[in-house]
Order: C-alpha cells, then structure tokens, then sequence
C-alpha cells in the first residue's frame, strides 16, 4: 500500500517511510502477518506516540468490486486462497459496476454537467437526443446512436428503449418503467429528473437555461444519475482478464445453471457474452407492443367472434414467427423457454379517451366498440383476473397462433439455417392438471402439423409455471403432464402473501421497519412462505417425474440470497435478465462452496 | 298414496281402485315389499296390460322438503328406518324453504301480481312502500312495517335493509348487493325487476299503469320472484313439529359445532332460534356504514395524524361498544367471535364528485382533500391491498379503539346485565407470526387497562383468520400466539387459485363447462386445492396447540358438500349466515354418518 499511498498524496504532505522508516517497515510486517492470517486484504487502524507503534484494530476491508476482483486473483495466484474461497470474497452485486461502459474519468471532469437525478440503470451511454420511441427506431435504423428522452415511459415505447444508447427521464422513481425496463435491458438510464422540462411540440428540453434539441449529443451517467452536455468518451467493460478468471473457477464449481430471461435476438446476444446457457423466460407479449403489430393485437381484441379473431391472429403470425426464430439463431443448441400470452388483455387498450378515439379510426371501428370493450374487460383485481393459460381455455386460437409461430420457426432456424433449436413451450398461471392438459394437447396437435407439413421432426417438450399456490400444493398431478416447471416467483409471492407487488408501497417499507419481513420478499425470495411453497411443488413434481426439469424465472432468480435458496432446493437453474447473468453465476457458485 | 291420489283427480278420471280393484290391491302389496327393501319412499313405474300389472322400474322418490321431512320422520315412527338414516333422507338445500314466511296459496290467488323478477331471497314479505333506508328506518321506529324499493342497493343501505320486511330492487342479478346481502339477513327479496320504474322524485313506482306511491302496500314473494299489489296473508315457518324432531336428532348425531356470521343483535337472535352455538364471524366494518357513523369513519381516513385520526375514532368507539353489547347479550353463554376491520379504507369513501363534494361540505374541508386521499388510496388489486392486519400494523389506533369497545361492551353486558361473555378477538389478513403478535400485544394491554379500570376480569381469547397460503403454511408458528383459527375460505380460495371473484365471471362458466373444476370453487371448497391448504394448516395448527379450536366461516361454511370436508378435516365448528344455520346442522350430522 505504500506505493500506492505515496503515489496519490499531495507532495506536500510528510510521508511516514520518509520520516520514520522503522515504525514503517514495521507497520508493513504486521499487515503482511496479519493478511496472512486472515487470508484478506486489512483494514488496520494504528497510531504512533512517542516513536512507538501501536496496532489499535484491523478487519477485513472493503473495496470495490473492481478491487476485492483484482484482490481475489492476485491471492489465488500467490497461493493464498484457493479458488472456491476467491468467488467467496466477491460480492456478487459488486460486479454490476463492471459490466457497463464507464465515463473516462479525465474526460469527465471537463464536462458540463446539466443535472444530476437519479441513477436507474447503470452504464455511460452517449448519443443523439431523440423524443419519441418511433424517432428513435427511425433514427437507429439510419445508424445514429440515439438518447431516449421523456416525461416516462410506457409499455408503447419498448420499441424506442430497445435502440437506445441510454434513457432519460423527467419524472419516476427507481421502480418506475423507465429504470425497471433499463435495468432489464442493461441500457443506462437516469431517471426522475425534474430540473429537466420537456418540451415534445418543440423537440426539445431546458435545464435551466441550457437549451438541448433533437439531435443534440448528451451523455448519461447511470451509475451516478449525472446529465452531461456533449459526449464524454467512455471505456468498454473488462470481461477478459480477471472478470474471465473468476467468472471460469465461478463455472466450475457452480451446479445451478444459469439461463437468461430474453425477449429479443439482442438480448438474448449480451446474455450469451454474458454467459447465459440458455433463455429461461421469453415473454411473448413484449412482442405485441411494436407499433407494427399492436394495431393486429387489437383488432384481435375487440373482434366479436372466434373467426375475426383467428384472421387478426393470422396477421400477428409472421411476427411473431420472425422473432423466435432470431431467439433460437442467438441461442444455437441452447434451450429456449417461451411462455405464451399471460397478461389480461386490457393492457393492450387504452384507458384515455383520446387514445381510444385514435385507435377506433385506425382499425376503422365506432369508438364505442373500443370504450366497451374496456369496460367489458375491466377488472377489480386484474393480478387475479383473465390472464395467463385461462386466455388459452377460452380463446384456443391465441395459444394455437403462438405455438404455430413457435414450431415454424424452430423449422426454418433449423432446417434453413442449421440451428440446432430446443423450444420449451410454457404455459402460464396453471392451476389444476386439467388445463395443462387441454393447453398441452393443443400445442402438441400444432407440433404435430408443422412436422408433417416440413417433413422434418423436431424436438421441444411443455412445461408449466408453477405461480399459482394450487400450482405447487397439486405438483405431483401436473407434472404427469408438465415436462418442466419454472417458478414464477413474482406472482408465487404475490398470492402466497396475498400481497399485490403494485399496491404493497403503503404497508411494505412499514412491515420491513418492523420486522415482519427481513427483506422485501419482491427483492429477495421469503423463504418460510414461499420457499416453503417451491419446496412443496419441488417435492411433489419429482415424485412424479424424477427427472423433471426446475428452474426460476422473474426478478428472484437475479438475487443472490433467492439464488443460494434455488441451489439448496435442488432447481436446475436459475432465469434472470442479461446483466445479471455474471451474478448469477457468481452467487451459485458461493452456494455451492456456502452448502457443500 | 291411493287416498292422496284420490283427492286430487279430477272426479272425472277414472280410478284404478274403483275400476280394478284386485290389480289395485296387487299395486299397493307391491309398493309396501319395495319401500320396505329400500326403506325409501319408491317412485314406481309400471303398465296394466291384458289386465295383467307389469312393474317397470322403480327407485327411490323424489320430494320437496316438507314431503322429505315429514316421511323421514314418518319412517322413524314407524321404525322403518332410524334416526342416522332419517338424517340423511333430506336433503340440507331442501331446508330453506321451510325457514321462512311462506303466501298463504289461497290468499295468493286472488292476488294481484303486479310483475315477476329475481326470486333472489326466500320467503314472503308484506309492508308499506318506502323509497331510502332513512325512510325505512324512520318508518319502522314508528312501528311500521315496510318494504324498501331501490333501483339497487348499496352498503350504505344497510341499517335500511335490516329494519325492512322485504327489498325490492329494479337492478342487479342474484348476487348483487341487495340479493347478496337480503340472503345473508334472511330478508325476502325480488332482484332485478326492470319493469319497475322507480321515480325517487316523486316517491312512487309504476309498473305499467300501476302506479305505487310510498306507503302503499305491497307484497313480494322472494320464493317466486312475485310483486304483489297489497298485503296477502302469509304462514309462517314451523320450526318445530317434525322439523324440530329431525333437527334434534342431527344435533344428537354431529360432532361439528354450528355458529352463524352475525353483524347485528338481530341476526344474533334470528340464529340462536336457528340452533346457532355461537358467532363464528362479526365483521365489524358493516357497522361503520350506518349514517350516523360514517362521518366519522371517514374523518378518521382523510385525518393527516395520528391525533386526528384518534379524535375521530373516539366518536365511533361508543357506537362499536354498543354493537358489541347488543351482540353479547344475544348470545349470552356463547362465543362470539368478532373480526377486527378488514376492508380496504377506500371502500368508505366515494369514487362519484357529487359524492365526494357532499362528503367535504359536511366534513367541512375543501373537495381536494378527499379526492387526493381517494386518489391516494387507489389500488391495482384491492383484494391485496392494504386490508385487514395491515391496517391494523400502520394504523394502530384503529384496532386499539375497536379492543376497547369490545372489552368495555364485554365488562358492561356481563357487569351490569349478569350476561356471560365469552369474545373472542380475531384478526384478519394475517400472514406472519410477527404480524399476529402485534396485534395481540396490542389487544391484551387494552384488555388489561379496561379490567384494571373496571375492577373485573373477563375471559378473552385472541386469534386469527387463516385466509392466506402463507399463513396456512407457517399454521405452526401462528399457533404459538393464535388461540383459535378461523379459515377465510373465500378469501383463501382467491389467493390459492390465484383468481378473483369479482373477475371470474368471465371465465369460471367456461372453467366448469370444459370440467376444470367440478363445480364453482366459491360456492362449494376446491377440496384438491384450497382443501390441501386447510388441511396442511390444520396439521399444523395441531401440533404446536393440540387443542386449538378450529372454524371455518365466510359462505362456503353454510354449503353441505364443504361441511363434509370440515368434518373430515376434523374442524371444530363451521360458521355461517343465520338461515343456513339448521341447514348446516343437517348437513354436519349427514357428513358424522357418511364418514362414521
């Protein structure tokens, strides 16, 4: 540390091995003893009184997950540590920070930095202020790197978001859309900056008196929040050297697999250089929110019959067709989850009127017809409602539509392309036996179409969520049908806690404060309850089907403590979004040493 | 049956006793062999032919209530069958039509039928017309009976509805409000009648021509769905005579405890005469939306402090004691079990302007104030909202004011009135230990502070609905504080199916249709699923507290099929409203036989 500590003082002030090379050398060996002994770098304080030394406490010291990598190796390769206690002295969060581009820091302080807000999604991202989602694809697609600015997001600009280089927001907090969807994507963001006013007629936005335009270059900090003028050069992530090394022994000794959650070939990409061994959890209503294809989804909404559905379906097709078969291209020989529709199918309408009267006169109806069927599609607790498989029993066509999508494409990546293609085919919100039975037969009725008409077969097997309480409770009798389960444990908590995720900001932090919860059981899974409800469904499915095939999909599977929970239940794998890939990783392995 | 027969031709038909006596003879000598095999009454089928008798075919007849009653009873006189097989011959539904005021059928055919709706709650029921639950109130503290017509009926109705005769709505199916809710009370009703123009205004309905002004009479038969122009006389129930012998008999033969849910002292005494052991559940927030009181209430909810909100809630504290005592007395020697609130705070405010600007006028703060808190209370999903417990965790003050009045009503009604007082505290919503600790902490220092004050002590228990998987599943540690469960079963069967009520109309007709589920898992218990739960919980319960006593109540504790299960599962008592009390007594003592 010497070195170091003389390099980074001002010239000005006196340096211990100038004035008392004793008590230094001295000083020295106590901490080379001391980290010996404790196998990590110490963090020691002493003092010197009268020309003596004296050690007043040492401990473990903190570093950055930079350092406490670099740390890690180097005792490794002095043969200090062995390689299953370096992943232990890594804090799986801590490699978030490098996993991002980063700003330079010398070219930073030069920087004009407009606002500092919130920092939502970790990374430095520079580009072209763009104020729509449809500019930013347009902008994207003639080659420009682009900043997606807006008040907030919403479901309709995930288009936008995609083909961003970073996202700026004026309003919304850390668990806004904005930052929940930019942490998901691993696409920087700052968000809830209030100094920032937009102006959408005018193309532009004023902090203070700065005015930016379309098309001016800013630069976003969202491992800060900072808003900086003009671009700031940045430096890509390390995922060689060091984070290589330690990210090799963390494969070695993990059992937990690791899947990616993915909706789109690009995702699926960074998840792969990530490390990602296949896609736990494609969410295929991501896909119907392109503004090419939500005009379809709706018509297919407010048709009144079984026939006007099947021709809007027929529509969305292609479409979806397209983008399975960039899913498995991405994910050549790996396996790919994809669960079919799950949410009602209100969020696809919209609730203003305004919006209503514009998508009438698209799809060429009465506005009635629209504000009636949101009426007719309203629910008192849409958690709980039309959604997920009970979609698929009442309108068998969707599911047919999807699954069709599924297995055409599986066809043309591997027929065409020579793939090698592994399509898991989920069922969402299943209760009883008996509808993953009738969504099954379905599904393999499609398969068995596609197959005749390519004249080639293909391999794909049907599985379940397990997100439900009577999902878990009757295990053994829906895995007779079910191939796999993944645990969607959002929704698991939700209904075991009888706790709506929306709702719970009024009690939550309260319930936190006192106890009742140790943690946020939507951050890191509640163990007694709803562990308790995975181990019943782990139980039970095995004992039906001994082989059978368990991973956990939702914002649990990227949390360190839910992940050492997985590794002790005995799942497959564990699912969770591109940038957490690495943690994963790192965190099954820690299990894996933590429970050997 | 040849006499009763006999009676009831036309004069102008031929008779087989008088045209072929000797076949006639061999009939009846055939019919005594079959009932006596069967030990059943026989519904034969035979053919004369060439004047020889052929039987056909014969099994075991069918009957309306009164019919099966009374050859039950019959059969037992004549020692045919015994008394655990009387028990099974009638069928528990078949009951309620037997509980209630009936027209008397001569009466009736001179009567004017005025229109013919919804038979939405049995029974019949004659009194003047009034047109508000004021108006009701008003009219029957002067002695009057009435009957209360609305256009539809809302919880603001209620102390209306329970001083009426009869309710008569123009709007709403069998389970709206006013159906749900006349049921519950055992209030005869006649849902739905579109033909009813109701004109507040002018206080008068007309169905055609008719015209009824406010304080004509009428009459409604919520047997049949019939309005009756003026007063026909009625017949009312005969609770002994045969159908109190049958009911002493179940009584003899089950084991399972029968309580009623029970709001008010009325419905307490209505179902002691039922046969009622006790109140299984008071839901104390029904109290809150009498006129008088829900001024308060909501002054408690719009309070910004704790100070205000405890200023507010001392006004409501005399009126909850009140309750409390009424409830007492009734049930002198019993339990009574009384939920602390439950609902969500924004189902005591109104969603309509006008509503809301009325409400601040009379609060005396401006219109903003409620529309922000309503705004603020606004939840995603209610039914997993900030309810029950919760309230009780960030708003302590509330539960504390309801312990008082509960424990001040107790020392009252046993202090000065000689009653013998058994309350027993239930809090609702409860998902932890933690959770239920707190509340109890809470619950005995109020219990302490009013015996210290009152130099009495009384007997009190404290425990808890089990309405939430997680608390099913953690019943072992919620036992070490909890002195009894009680098993929420509607709202465990939301949370375990993951389905909402509310919402499940728009697929649960199709669910039961494809056989997903046998029947509606909220009128009769999804024993594979929501069964699973109870019985884990029950487990459980058990072994930390052998002895805990264990209750089911919401509507499926008044359903013979769940009765069974309760008796299977080896609940101690079932709850449920006051008119299916006898039927649940029948229904517990045919499962203490079924399974014997």
């Amino acid at each position: 540390m010497s070195k170091e500590g003389k390099k980074e003082r001002g010239s000005d002030l006196p340096c211990l091995e100038e004035e008392m090379p004793e008590l230094y050398k001295q000083l020295c060996d106590i901490r080379e003893t001391l980290e010996k002994h404790y196998r990590d770098m110490q963090d020691m304080e002493f003092t010197i009184q009268d020309g003596k030394l004296y050690m007043l406490q040492t401990r473990n010291g903190k570093r950055t997950g930079a350092a406490a990598l670099k740390i890690a190796v180097d005792m490794v390769n002095e043969g200090l540590i062995d390689k299953k206690t370096a992943v232990t002295r890594v804090e799986p969060q801590q490699l978030d920070a490098l996993l991002h581009p980063t700003l330079d820091p010398k070219a930073k302080k030069a920087a004009t930095v407009l606002t500092s807000a919130l920092p939502a999604s970790p990374g430095a991202a520079v580009g072209k202020v763009v104020f729509s989602a449809d500019e930013a694809e347009k902008w994207a697609e003639e080659g420009e790197k682009v900043v997606l600015v807006r008040i907030e997001t919403s479901p309709e600009d995930i288009h936008g978001m995609h083909v961003s280089q970073g996202i700026l927001t004026a309003r919304g907090g850390m668990t806004s859309h904005a930052a929940v969807v930019a942490r998901g994507m691993g696409t920087p963001a700052v968000c809830g900056a209030g100094d920032v006013k937009i102006d959408y007629a005018a193309k532009q936005f004023k902090v203070g008196e700065t005015v930016v335009k379309e098309g001016d270059v800013i630069t976003l900090d969202g491992s800060t929040g900072e808003v900086i003028l003009g671009a700031v050069a940045t430096k890509e992530p390390e995922l060689v050297g060091d984070f290589g090394l330690l990210m090799g022994w963390a494969d070695e000794i993990r059992t937990l697999k690791v899947r990616t959650n993915a909706d789109t070939p690009h995702d699926a990409e960074v998840a792969r250089k990530f490390g990602a061994e296949g896609i736990g959890l494609c969410r295929t209503e991501h896909m119907f929110f392109d503004p090419n294809r939500i005009a379809h989804m709706r018509e297919m909404i407010i048709a009144s019959n079984e026939a006007d559905r099947r021709a809007a379906l027929a529509k969305l097709l292609p479409y979806q067709r397209d983008d399975f078969k960039g899913l498995f291209v991405a994910m050549d020989g790996l396996h790919v989850t994809i669960r079919l529709l799950d949410p009602p199918l209100h969020e696809f309408l919209p609730q203003k009127e305004n919006e209503q009267r514009e998508i009438a006169k698209e799809l060429g109806v009465d506005v009635e017809v629209i504000k009636n069927r949101v009426a007719q599609l309203h629910e008192a607790n849409p958690m709980l409602g039309h959604r997920g498989c009970r979609l698929g029993v009442t309108y068998p066509e969707i599911y047919e539509m999807q699954a069709q999508a599924i297995f055409e494409a599986a066809v043309e990546a591997s027929k065409e392309l020579g793939k090698q293609v592994e399509p898991e085919v989920m069922i969402p919100l299943v209760g009883t036996k008996k509808e993953l039975d009738l969504m099954k037969a379905a599904v393999d009725k499609m398969a068995e179409e596609v197959m005749a008409k390519a004249g080639k077969k293909f391999n794909y097997t049907v599985g379940t969520m397990i997100e439900l309480p009577r999902a878990a409770l009757t295990a053994d009798k829906i895995a007779e049908t079910a191939e796999f389960f993944s645990f969607g444990t959002n929704d698991l908590t939700q209904t075991t806690l009888g706790m709506s995720r929306d709702d719970a900001g009024a009690f939550l932090p309260e319930y936190v404060r006192k106890g009742i919860y140790a943690r946020d059981p939507f951050a890191s899974i509640d163990e007694e309850g709803v562990g308790e409800m995975v181990r019943i469904a782990v139980e039970k499915g095995r004992k039906t089907r001994p082989n059978i095939k368990l991973g956990i999909c939702g914002e649990h599977g990227g949390d360190p403590a839910t992940i050492d929970f997985c590794h002790r239940v005995g799942l497959t794998y564990v699912s969770c979004s591109p940038y957490r890939v690495p943690i994963a990783r790192l965190a099954a392995a820690q299990a894996a040493v933590k429970n050997a």
